[in-house]
């Protein structure tokens, strides 16, 4: 009997791993553990989960004797830890291996909507320029403010990044961090109203929803920029779109939307938000080490050994 | 009888800095001068100088009292500096307050190629991530090898962002210069080699035609991307786009071209290639100050003053 349930999408590459390391059955969602039969899911011991749809007591409750789930992706929001911890099931995450690429992504971002790299692309390769002449004048970004909300492991290399932009650091969380002199706000709204570019870099999940309010939004003002690269259910989605219809703010660039990949079609209509995929950390030597370090936290499990990354 | 000529196609904002400061005459191009009357010719002591056509002896003789050239933009290979030099005819140019926009438009170009986000942002716009679901991966830039070809002012600006993407930064310049352990190369072709991203940031002009050649392309390899800045001249262009079309290097991110705004039609064929229209600099607030710094230049010389940023 296999120990290990692996549930997502994953590619073929995660899947020789997998298959390699763990031979575990493969399941497209967590729909589908209900399909197995009962002496199959009492054998698992171990799921390696990928995806955003729940994973929660219903799932549990179908396989009786698991004892970890390792999510892949630093995010695990799908998974109901709390419902988890009750029932002594560990949870781990893939921490660490994909900040660099989360930052890098944020930061293109912002100078893509500030300089407007889309338009100006679209207007050399349309013939505008040949014909016209000059693309417009835009946006200064170094030496800007610039606010991060959340200064967890991606919200600092983040800001380590746009300080070599010379940029003004002010940041929200929880706790004062130690920084080479940036600014704390204990207060979000004061944060928005101290910047002209804010970027998102809280953890999912319930008590981050709607963190960046619609009061937020407000106090960015008409020459603010909101940048999200944490997840869609951080942000009041339909005040954003208010707020870029309006022209209450000055744009977005954004990676992670609500109801992913079948995002709100107002986005699609505005010329003044740069659109992602959520594909933050969606390069082939990340996601390799996010597997990699998916596998060997259930390697850990099955070997009685301690979870190398865990959440609860 | 007015004493300064600006020359170029200057916008609704310079053209009031100029009026209010200096009074010009204003021409659309160099080759305007000649319809000038010779009393008109002969009255003008300073050209304010903005565009790519080029400025030689045949307007300086149109001009016997002319004294100096003030260039808008750091680049100022359109005027032919040997020959105002032989006249007595001093020139400046604005360095330093382009260079972090010209940077900033460097590493988004860089991250924009690496991470393939303006074909994302296609997927995401076109319905394909909705119907076909994650986009597919690419390739991280954090921590790879980059080289800058001239560590000059802008060389430097994006040498020091890179830092913070622990980037791994080689470069070639004349002679080494001090910098944080960074690795100089005497030649470009060992540069182009030791580095998977080759950003150019040379001066142009004769001195540094096709410096970046049909040799330096090659070696920089299957992974390679060249990013270009400076000037179109300073890279074999004909080299380039076979090694695009063939593959010999994986892609390129460029702001400058050949014969642009009409810029040869192979590259809009190519689907590995960012494209910018010569906006390294074009932002609200770089163009104001290089405005003003150009203006300053023309009234330091009309009071009899020491040019303020002199190339010759």
């Amino acid at each position: 009997m296999t120990h290990t349930l692996a549930i997502g999408p994953y590619n073929d590459d995660e899947k020789q791993g997998l298959t390699r390391e763990l031979s575990p059955i493969y399941l497209d969602g967590p729909a589908s553990v209900a399909n197995l039969d009962a002496a199959q899911r009492e054998a698992i011991k171990a799921v390696a989960y990928k995806g955003h749809h729940a994973f929660g007591a219903t799932e549990m409750d179908l396989l009786p004797n698991v004892g970890a789930v390792a999510n892949y992706g630093v995010g695990y929001d799908a998974i109901d830890v709390k419902e988890a911890s009750a029932r002594g099931i560990k949870v781990s995450n893939t921490p660490g291996v994909l900040n660099d690429d989360v930052a890098d992504l944020a930061v293109a971002m912002l100078i893509m909507q500030g300089r407007e790299m889309e338009h100006a692309s679209a207007w050399a390769r349309s013939g505008k320029w040949a014909e016209q002449g000059e693309y417009r004048l835009n946006r200064k970004v170094s030496g800007g403010r610039v606010g991060i909300v959340g200064l967890g492991r991606i919200g600092r290399e983040i800001a380590d990044r746009l300080a070599a932009f010379k940029m003004d650091i002010h940041y929200w969380s929880r706790s004062e961090k130690d920084t080479p002199g940036w600014t704390h706000h204990a207060d979000p709204v004061s944060l928005a109203d101290a910047v002209d570019y804010l970027i998102v870099a809280l953890v999912g999940g319930p008590d981050t929803e709607q963190f960046v309010s619609k009061e937020v939004i407000a106090a960015l003002g008409s020459r603010g920029v909101l940048v999200n690269i944490s997840r869609g259910s951080t942000v009041d989605e339909g005040a954003l779109l208010d707020a870029l219809e309006s022209g209450a703010i000055a744009g977005a660039a954004l990676d992670v939307f609500l109801n992913e990949p079948k995002i709100d079609a107002r986005f699609y209509a505005l010329d003044n938000v740069v659109i992602q995929p959520h594909q933050g950390s969606g390069t082939v030597e990340t996601r390799a080490a996010m597997a990699k370090l998916q596998r060997d936290n259930v390697l850990a499990f099955l070997g009685a050994k301690e979870l190398l990354t865990p959440v609860n």
